[in-house]
């Protein structure tokens, strides 16, 4: 049963956000996704969200761009806790995505990502930081993953170590 | 019967947007008033989108601020045209509604006013336009209305030019 | 005899709103089209602007960009209601058009459309929701075209569904 | 014991979070408190940060302006989700506050809230979304909450219609 | 008679270019002021600009905000330079007044002053520079201006090295 | 004898503002070009500034990105009008151009043009303008140049009603 | 002997940065003010920060707002490291300040401080930490202004945590 | 013994700050290069900065993107002067790096350079400036760069001097 309910206001958006879906995999966290509009599809949208907590679902993740009010009606249907990814524009690289998600009114919150490509990793490790809480083995995870990206770091400095910075920027560049 | 219905987020931005009253009881067009959130009561502002066609209404007015959802929300359950005004904010003034109302997707428009004190009385000036189409009475209303601003600047210049721009200054701020 | 008159500032914006005629056409509402600089054909701007009504025309779309004064100069020849298009450009994905259009002084209304892609659907969109305040058959196919909006997304959903997300992102690619 | 730490850059932004205290209390939810900034006292924000778990503490709250890296920081020394709140500055309203939260790298979630007085309210309601995954009673709690917002809608409107928008709006000007 | 001509949109912004008049008497430049919108008053905002240059004007100063259109609109009627002032607004302090003023299409120029109390001063100056082009004794009357600027400077700094910095903080606080 | 004096900060500007050149060209303007840096080159910058009028130079146009002081700097050491061409950046499109080339103090003009390609185009025409000021021919080419502007639209309108509108978009994206 | 040289674009900066001269006092480093514009006193800005070297400065601070060209034209003028302070204003608090400050080109560097009242103080900081490379006892000072500044935020939380923060709230208030 | 530390958040913020290796080799000026994050790897952050003073090092380079924390965080642990790059996004082209390097609190400093290319090359200028505080031979070597600076941009101007501003333009596009 999934604990996660990704939610999308246009297919466009899967590819943009497709770290999220990765990461929740290599987690073993179950979710469902759908996509629904806020605007196009409205009783689909408020329907999804209204029945989220009753499917099992435990968190929520919404998608979208522009006047990106997505996570916003999505959380004035449900309790449960909603994050939200600006996706990119071409107002400064989504500042309308961004300012539409985060300047919630005070009364119903929604938990806003980075925009860009660190929007879905970001909404997935926060998904999973929930679920974490009374969740002992996904807090163990979520330490491991900390381990392996300092592992990767200390793995790059001893690459750029032994090459030399010079040729190491080379390789960048060659990938 | 009213044919303007005028939704606004909060109460605290009814006298934000007074010039907007001002000017429709002024054409003698005949509104209805409602306090509703996009988040905090989605299911009152659906209902009355919704019903405002029935209700014999033709153009709505919708005001909101910050993460101003409510415009859009509101053309997602109409096909009644729907006017938005950006509240003012502490974000550049207003930055955050201006982008959440005018960035709608393609497929449900709202009509995006200015933020600030204009945003009231050009909202009701552009629902007057629209009922005008098929009001030739509201038109000739309309014109009478520019000529009246044209007339007001022609009295203006008239005074500034007999005290001298000096002394007109001084009246201004005396004011 | 055309009811939807449009204005552009440069014929090099035709492509940009191009989803404006054709949805027009897809809601069989007739319109003309007239290259017009608010600055370097003022006469000409003015001249169709203030005959608009006249010739029959309803509701006026207005599409420019950077310092984009054509929609208001066009609204200060006219009542009737003036849609703004603003068009995208290098400041921060069309800032400059956005806020040459939205920030119209009390008085003179402008009802701004979205920057970019959506701009022009919307503004075809809006017009025809203006028209179809007092055109039945027009109401039906706006209520129409948002049942077809709602039937793709699920087929979208359908299609994701029964692919899975992973296939369907590759397609998505594809294209 | 807390389930909720708190953490600010400054005293001064006490009382910009004040809402934050308020809701956490109503919902008799146990909170810590400290000041404690990412910059000025490093090793004693990692210090709580990294014990926060050990605690007992379940989600964390932190409050900063400008180059607001303190919730970033703290997310960099536990896997507790972290909710930031962005407390408003001159650089348009906390634009400044808003991108130093939200913009976080892939790999380490911050939750960022609103910049301004609904920042707070809305991490202690995101909080306590949180912890009400696996709390039946909070859940109901955050629902009767909704309920009395709409409530107060309600009210409102009651009020407005009995006393007429006009005389309405004088009362709200006469607080 | 006048060689610059000034339009204002509004007769509140007035007293916001008050440098501008002062300057040019100083200067014993004469001037005419208009107000008149680019919006409201369209026609009267036409002739006033188109007969500019038959009126013996050489340079044109207009200042407007928020969609700030005049400038642009009145460069649209005529040849002579044109100085565009930009009213401060709430949007970022002029934003709006400054794109709508700067970004000019290629074809038709605006010289674009600072937003602010600057804007009023520098567009006399401007003016008069552009006089000067041709007339000895305002280009002496401009250097003596600089001379005397340079001169304040060195009192500044005179007073300030005789009474120490924190006495003439002090004092410049007393006023 | 050169009548305008241009300087950019960089070579690499030189493509850029190339319509400068050919419209002053057009207008048979003979102008002076230098490659010299506010900050790279300061003495160089002062002493062609300090020089220019002593050359015959009457109007000053200045190009620069980025921190964009060198219109700002030339102006300072001459009281010539100086123009000055906002080149375009990744911040926003040139927003940092513009703001530091805009917003100068009071007491030292510049005339800041738009970003981007037309900042080089409206930089000539509006030096054109300055000199039109005491040169009758100079004014009757202008009058001239938007004379052809506007012939050069009524063309497009008439190509683009005889082949109609689809085809004329065809034919744009031909090109 | 002076070792910081501060230059201020205008007296009415001096109390903006005020906390810059009680810091450099603090730490007993000696410093020399100066009022000079980089456009009202070129010449003056010019000799100063060419002679500050030989003088025995060691480090310059710069502070400027709006197109604050002052720390760009002082580095111009000197291989010494300059410090700029970005003077707030309405344009969001200063975007115009920060955005001419920092954007300088490659070649010559200019470091930016803060916007707002941190900037005057930071500008000490650095330079402090500038003559603090060899000077060892400066860098104790450093070390222990830092240790003062823990050591507040310590007694910050005792109080608090004795008084409880709902008193504490209530006595910043009072204050 | 390096006396330049250079500290990068990501491998790939590499090659976009070559032109500081680049100097700092052409001055001779030796560094230490490391990858480490101040959100995931904290630790190593902490204790390279931490130590840095303790191996010789004299100023510290760091380079991050979007929530920029590096230079914060390392200045949190250092006295040493830390110099932070703002690396470009496509939020504006850095407007979130530029934020949340530049706006940090009082007490504690980061110099901040420009965003994009110049930023690497301005940072290892500045901070060779601060060493040549105190090392005579690395400010004659900076004098030198100014004076090839000035040289290149005299060659350019002969070059564009005997071809023609014409030739030279092409030979630009021909590069």
């Amino acid at each position: 049963m999934a604990s996660v309910g990704i939610i999308l206001g246009s297919d466009s958006d899967l590819p943009k956000i497709r770290d999220c879906f990765e990461i929740l995999e290599k987690f073993r966290v179950e979710f469902e996704i759908i996509i629904s509009s806020a605007h196009r599809t409205p009783e689909k949208t408020q329907e999804w969200a209204f029945g989220a907590r009753g499917r099992g679902i435990k968190v929520i993740i919404a998608a979208a761009g522009g006047a990106a009010h997505l996570p916003g009606v999505v959380a004035s249907h449900t309790t449960l806790p909603v994050i939200g990814i600006p996706v990119e524009t071409n107002i400064a690289g989504g500042l309308d995505s961004i300012m539409s998600i985060i300047q919630m009114p005070s009364g119903i919150p929604v938990a806003a990502m980075p925009a860009g490509k660190a929007g879905g990793a970001n909404a997935a490790l926060f998904a999973i930081s929930i679920l974490a809480v009374s969740d002992e083995s996904l807090r163990l995870l979520l330490e491991e993953y900390r381990t392996d990206m300092a592992k990767k770091i200390r793995e790059i400095n001893s690459k750029m170590d032994s090459m030399g910075y010079k040729e190491y920027i080379k390789g960048l560049q060659g990938k």
